[in-house]
C-alpha cells in the first residue's frame, strides 16, 4: 500500500478535479502489475496496473489508496475491469466520499466474491486526497490561505522600497505551492499595489496555469494590470458586485449580489468556482481577504513565510540573519540579529 | 577547556555584570582542580580552581575561557595566584577587553615565564561572554529585543479579549529569558495596555528582580499600575522628558532632554543603565519603542515568540493548530490550520 500511495502522489499535479489513486497488484509475492491516475479523463490507476499485469492478476492480490469507482464517468468503471481479470483479494485504504461511488464500489466487488479489506493505512491515504474528498463533499474548492511576513508582522514594504520580503527560495516554493492548485485570488487592494501576474513561474513548467480570480466590490481596477495583459498565459476571472462593461472580452466579469456590509460573500464565489471544478484555491491576500475567510469560516489550511527582514515604517526593510529557532510549547521561540 | 566553559555557565544568572568564567586545572593527565565564577565580588573561577588542587598546582596546566585579571578589583589579581601556585602552562580561550587587563594578564604570566596559549575554543568563548564583552567595550547594556506575535503580525488583542498570546510554555521560557538579564524595559502605552509585572515568576526563584524601566515623555502614567505597587520586588525606574513629581519615592524618576522628535533618546537611556552596571536590558515593547530601537541602531539581539492564533479585528482570538515549518531559503515557511 506504501507504494501504491508513492505512485498516487506522482499525479498530484496532473489529476485534479480527480483523486490521485495509485495501484500495485502483486501474484504469488511478486508485483506483476502497477499504475498510477496520470490526467483527469484518462485511464484510472487500476486500469494500468492490470493492463502491465495481463493474465498474471488472475488469482492476485490488489492493493489500492480508493475505493474503485463502479460508474460511467469519462472511463468505464474499475470495479468491472478489476471482476473480469479475476482478481481475488483487494486491500482498499479509504473508501470515496463521492456519491457516485461511496461504497458501491466495494459492494460491486463483494457481489463478484473478491475479497476486500478496507483500510490499509487509511490515515495516509485521507491526507494524500484531502482537497478531493472536501471537493467532492462541498462541491467548492480546498481554501489555502497564504502570505509573507516581516518579523514585525508587516506584509507591504514601504511604497519607495521593493516589494518582495522573501528570499529567491521561497519564492521558488511559493511557485510550486501555486503549481499545486487550480486556482489563486486576490482582493482588489492586493491587485493594485502588487500588480503581481499570480503566475506559476518555474523552469520547464508546462502545466496548466490556475485560473487568477480578483476579488473587486466596486469592478475599477485599472485595465493596465499585468493580470489583465492578454498576452498573459492561463485566465483571469474579476469578480465584482458591479455590472461593469469595460473590461476586455479575455477577462471573464461575474457579478455578485452584495451581502450586508457591500461586499462579496466568499461563499458565493467558492461555489462559483466549484461549479467550474476547482478543488483548490490559494488565497494571495491582502490581509482583508484573508480576515474574511476566517469570518466566513472557510479556511482549510493556513502557511505564510516568514522573513529575516523588520519593515516598520522604514523606507528600506532591513535585513536580519537567519533564524535561529525552537518549539516552546505550541509557539515558535525566534532569534536573530541585524545582518 | 569545553570542561571549563560548561563551568562557566553555571554563573550565567549571578556574575553579571562579571563575565563567566570556569578554570580546570591539569597535572599528569588528571584534573586536580575545577571551578567558576559564582558571584560578582566573590572569587574568580581561578582562585576556586587553585583552592581546589592546593600544591598539586605546581607543574600544572591551565584551562580557562577567559585571560585571568591582573588588577585589584574587588579580589586581588588572579595572575598573582597562578604564578604563586607554579602553574607551567596556561590555555587561555580568548583575552579580555576589559581595558584593565585587555593582554597586560597575558602578559604577567608570560613575564613569570608561564607558557600560554591563546585561542583554545576562541568563538565559543566570545558567544559565552557576548553580553559582558559588549558592555564593557561600550559601557551599555547589550540590548534584546522581544515581542510576541500572532500569525497575522498583531502583538496586541482586541480589548475585549484576553491580553495573553502565547502559551503557558512560552510564558515559562520568558520568564528564564527575564531571569538572564539585568533590566527590562517597556514603553508607557505597553505599561497602560499591559499593566504588566515585568517580575521573573518561575517555581523557586531567589535571584535578584531585573531592574524594571518605563519610558514616558509625559510622564503621566497612572500610579496604580501594578509596576508602581510598593510590594513588587525589585526596583521600577520612570524615564521622562518633564519633571515629574508625583511619584512615591519607592519609584525613581529620571528626567532625559527631549530629542528633536520630543522623544527620550535611547543612546541617553543606555547610557544611564550601563553607569548602574546594566550590562543586558530585555526590551518587551511596544513596537513603536522597538522601531526606535531600529532607527537609533541600538540593537545586539531579536527575538520573538510565534503563537498559533489568528487576531485580526476579532474580538476572541482564534485558536489554529500547532505549527509545522520548513526553511525555505533564509525564510520559515509555516503550516497551521483552525484548530
Amino acid at each position: 500500500m506504501s507504494l501504491a500511495l508513492s505512485l498516487a502522489k506522482q499525479g498530484a499535479l496532473t489529476v485534479s478535479p480527480n483523486p490521485q489513486v495509485g495501484c500495485v497488484i502483486v501474484n504469488e509475492a511478486c508485483i506483476v502489475g502497477q499504475g498510477f491516475h496520470q490526467y483527469a479523463g484518462e485511464p484510472h490507476a487500476e486500469i494500468h496496473a492490470l493492463q502491465k499485469a495481463g493474465k498474471k492478476a488472475q488469482g492476485a492480490t490488489v492493493y489500492v489508496n480508493l475505493e474503485p469507482c463502479c460508474h460511467y464517468g469519462k472511463t468505464p468503471p474499475c470495479t468491472s475491469a478489476l471482476i473480469q481479470a479475476g482478481i481475488k483479494k483487494i486491500y482498499i485504504a479509504c473508501s470515496d466520499p463521492n456519491p457516485l461511488v461511496s461504497g458501491k464500489g466495494i459492494a460491486a466487488l463483494r457481489a463478484a466474491n473478491i475479497e476486500v479489506e478496507l483500510g490499509l493505512c487509511e490515515a495516509q491515504a485521507q491526507t494524500l486526497n484531502e482537497v478531493f474528498f472536501h471537493f467532492i463533499q462541498h462541491r467548492r474548492p480546498f481554501v489555502i490561505l497564504k502570505w509573507t511576513m516581516s518579523v514585525d508582522g508587516k506584509t507591504v514594504t514601504h511604497p519607495k522600497d521593493i516589494r518582495q520580503i522573501s528570499s529567491e527560495d521561497a519564492q521558488n516554493h511559493l511557485h510550486q505551492l501555486r503549481h499545486g492548485v487550480d486556482a489563486i485570488l486576490i482582493g482588489a487592494h492586493t491587485a493594485r499595489l502588487d500588480n503581481p501576474l499570480l503566475t506559476v513561474r518555474k523552469e520547464n513548467f508546462v502545466g496548466k496555469q490556475p485560473l487568477r480570480v480578483i476579488l473587486s466590490t466596486q469592478g475599477d481596477l485599472p485595465l493596465d494590470l499585468k493580470l489583465f495583459d492578454p498576452q498573459l498565459p492561463g485566465k483571469t476571472i474579476l469578480m465584482t458586485t458591479e455590472n461593469v462593461k469595460s473590461f476586455p472580452s479575455h477577462v471573464e466579469v461575474i457579478a455578485f449580489k452584495k451581502d450586508k456590509t457591500g461586499k462579496i460573500k466568499l461563499q458565493d464565489v467558492l461555489n462559483v468556482l466549484g461549479e467550474r471544478q476547482i478543488t483548490s484555491l490559494l488565497v494571495e491576500g491582502g490581509m482583508q481577504v484573508h480576515q474574511q475567510f476566517f469570518q466566513e469560516k472557510l479556511i482549510n489550511q493556513i502557511c505564510f513565510y516568514l522573513s529575516p527582514v523588520a519593515i516598520f515604517s522604514f523606507e528600506n526593510k532591513i535585513k536580519l540573519e537567519n533564524f535561529s529557532f525552537v518549539k516552546t510549547g505550541s509557539d515558535l521561540f525566534i532569534e536573530t540579529r541585524l545582518a
